[in-house]
């Protein structure tokens, strides 16, 4: 730590376009945290806005020689504290990178990193392409921290998450060091799979400044059901089914927490006394939509639900779509959340479930479970009052007992949002130490002097 | 090569179950070359055929400590040169590595290496469910070989390359340490991309003793279009306007060169004055089927196509199918084969297609040329006598006068095949020479002997 507290920043400066470096205390501060809110993170030393690829260079060539670490950082929105600032260290923010090119004959985009996810989502609609990965977060996130990440959303059940659509990367290397790997063709196999390395490393082994990602055709219509059940087990029964006969454009479930905070923030109707619902969609073209949606509607009601709705209406669709995406914030508005992300296989999704609610009376801390059910990834929200000292120890017993819990049922500590600083010490339970070693000749590889990214992952 | 000459077989003999170590000299002369017939090939020492992940293990233990040469093996059916034998190694064959289970609930099937990919197929088919990855040669490869390969196929232009099946790996490196890496989790993003990493890394940096693969409900009934045209410039044009308007299940394309020979063999009727075919499939649900068809007939006119045919029956379709799948046996009869598998973006395709058959003219030999035209990822195949030796060497120029060509127009010189031995000298050309670096930092920490598959793509 004494070698890179010695770094120059005015030859740093030197080598930037005029004001890339920031040091204004006011400024730095807000590049502190991310939306992860760690307490533990540092107001970085400076902050370097690049504007192209040749700045990023001269950062890391900088950085690389005086040992300074790095924290590559889009729009700050990460869960899991991957883009906060470390001690000593400076934030490299991409925000300034935002060019897109569509090329609409091998439909694909040439993103730089600091566009928005929905912004990639208009500029292919514009040339009548899809884009389809879609975090929860896609109109505050941007794409590089996607890409970083690996991140995932609601779509993913039927079209995969983020590494299914990057097929090239521009990285630079902890050198400096540029490298264009993959680029816009649907198969190459030349060489090893170093552009799948890079998605989902978290900034840990280079700096994403140009991504190549592949488009489909727009999205037809959706068509969407809900189901209410007296069960978890029973509404997991019917994500079972549904996902053995078809796949569905989306498989979304809520637990009788979540629900309850969403009816009272929108006051839609929804039963308060239901256990589980499943809100689902087919974007099946044409009449085949009507078709799913019947084979889902029969699953809910084989697994015994309830209540079963389904409509064409686009309209009356989004109206569900929306009261699953304004979970988050309703159940926010309780509390202060540590929003969880574990996964799990199917199968054990209801003892995940009822084995929260034990944690969660255990800590007296309300826990309310939103998840992504169609690929057994889960949001747990454990709300609590930052005020409150001993309800915030409880809330993060919680979240370690959570992701132990994930990791005995042979499931993940984390599906979408990636290990960041907050989830690094659960890490080697779900993998094991020759996992870990593997990981850390990988880094050492690859960033020999530790500066990028450091505290995440490993 | 001095140090591993004397590595003491014997000593590896005792590690294994009796029998699992052959140096019968009949046995290992098949082992030497595989179906790219790479006449540098060279007889192995020894053969093991393990059994367990254990054997794998302590092979690669007893390997690492004496520096001898490891070439893992499924089926040997690579194009590219990726499993013949090298001088002075061993040949490490999972082919008694068979086992297979199925999980029906989170739609995901546990296979050993060994397996062939047809084998898969039909387990998953016998649960309801479906292994997509098609590559021609799927009665006769392995899914270890798929996974080492990254293989493709004909449904990739919809359904994705094996990478993106592959959702957990149990991989013994070069010390002898097995890991596991990912599991049945359709979403995990704890730690880096390993997975993915060894998916396509062609036996260089560990050995897959073990695939987790995702499965999707079946496949529904395909339907199918033929189109004839009189220029490949109109078949591309064709397959751009399909690509940008919905997802076809296979979009084929064949030259005159390969349409004759076809004919030649089987005698359908096909017209022998076209110079572009394109068979293509819809396996949309239901009545949908037909509405893509009738788009993709539409594109074909539009295109200028001199004739376009649909049908969904389903046996006439698949007549078309086989002739597009027997178009490598078809040509095969006029003489030996070099099988190319470079790819281009689709823009490039009637220009790869053009300067192919200049370099055709100059080499003095016949190319014809088949494509995974939606994916442009297309197979020429250079005919050659290999008795006549002017001949083999002009074939040889022109194979790699292709790759030089594929990577001027943006392409890649493999695209689904791998690099093996074969194409290793054109990959810094591809590549370049700081992404070989990379590649080179990335072997050296997890193959530090240099044992696992020497000369392939390093």
């Amino acid at each position: 730590m004494t070698t890179h507290l010695g770094a120059d920043l005015s030859a740093l400066a030197g080598d930037l376009p005029a004001g890339a470096v920031v040091t204004d205390p006011d400024i730095l501060a807000g590049y502190r945290q991310d939306r992860a809110q760690d307490p533990d993170a540092a107001v970085p030393r400076a902050v370097v806005r690049a504007a192209s690829t040749a700045d990023v260079q001269a950062t890391l060539r900088w950085a690389n020689a005086y040992g300074v670490p790095v924290v590559p950082r889009g729009a700050g929105t990460s869960l899991s504290g991957g883009s906060g600032g470390v001690e000593g260290g400076i934030v490299l923010s991409t925000e300034k990178m935002r060019a897109i090119t569509i090329d609409t004959t091998t439909r694909t985009a040439v993103a730089q990193p600091g566009l928005l996810n929905v912004e990639v989502k208009k500029a292919a609609a514009e040339h009548g392409l899809w884009y389809p990965p879609d975090p929860s977060s896609f109109e505050i996130c941007t794409i590089g921290g996607n890409a970083a990440t690996n991140a995932g959303g609601l779509c993913c059940v039927k079209y995969g998450v983020t590494t299914d659509y990057v097929l090239g990367l521009e990285v630079v290397l902890a050198d400096g060091t540029a490298v264009r790997l993959g680029g816009p063709r649907l198969k190459d196999v030349a060489g090893l799979s170093l552009t799948k390395l890079f998605v989902g490393s978290e900034g840990t082994l280079g700096v994403i400044t140009e991504v190549t990602l592949r488009l489909l055709p727009p999205q037809p219509p959706a068509s969407t059901m809900v189901a209410t059940f007296g069960s978890v087990q029973a509404a997991a029964d019917a994500v079972v089914a549904i996902t053995g006969s078809l796949r569905p454009a989306m498989l979304e479930f809520m637990d009788r927490a979540s629900i309850c905070a969403v009816e009272d923030m929108l006051r839609m109707g929804l039963d308060r006394t239901t256990e589980a619902m499943l809100i689902a969609r087919s974007d099946a073209p044409g009449a085949a939509a009507a078709g799913e949606i019947a084979t889902m509607v029969q699953a809910c009601r084989d697994a015994g639900a309830d209540e079963v709705f389904a409509t064409d209406d686009p309209e009356e669709g989004e109206a569900f779509a929306a009261a699953r995406r304004m979970a988050i914030p309703a159940v926010e508005r309780t509390g202060s959340l540590l929003l969880e992300d574990v996964g799990v296989p199917l199968p054990a999704l209801p003892a995940l479930v009822s084995r929260i609610a034990e944690i969660a009376d255990r800590q007296n801390v309300t826990v309310a479970v939103i998840a992504h059910a169609g690929d057994g990834n889960t949001h747990p929200l454990i709300v609590f009052d930052p005020a409150d000292e001993d309800m915030t120890a409880r809330a993060q017993v919680a979240f370690g007992q959570i992701m132990d819990l994930a990791i005995e049922l042979g499931g993940t500590i984390t599906g979408e949002h990636g290990v960041g600083r907050l989830k690094k010490a659960w890490l080697p339970d779900q993998v094991g130490p020759d996992v870990m070693a593997l990981t850390r000749r990988i880094k050492d590889a690859l960033d020999p002097n530790s500066i990028l990214n450091p505290g995440v992952v490993l």
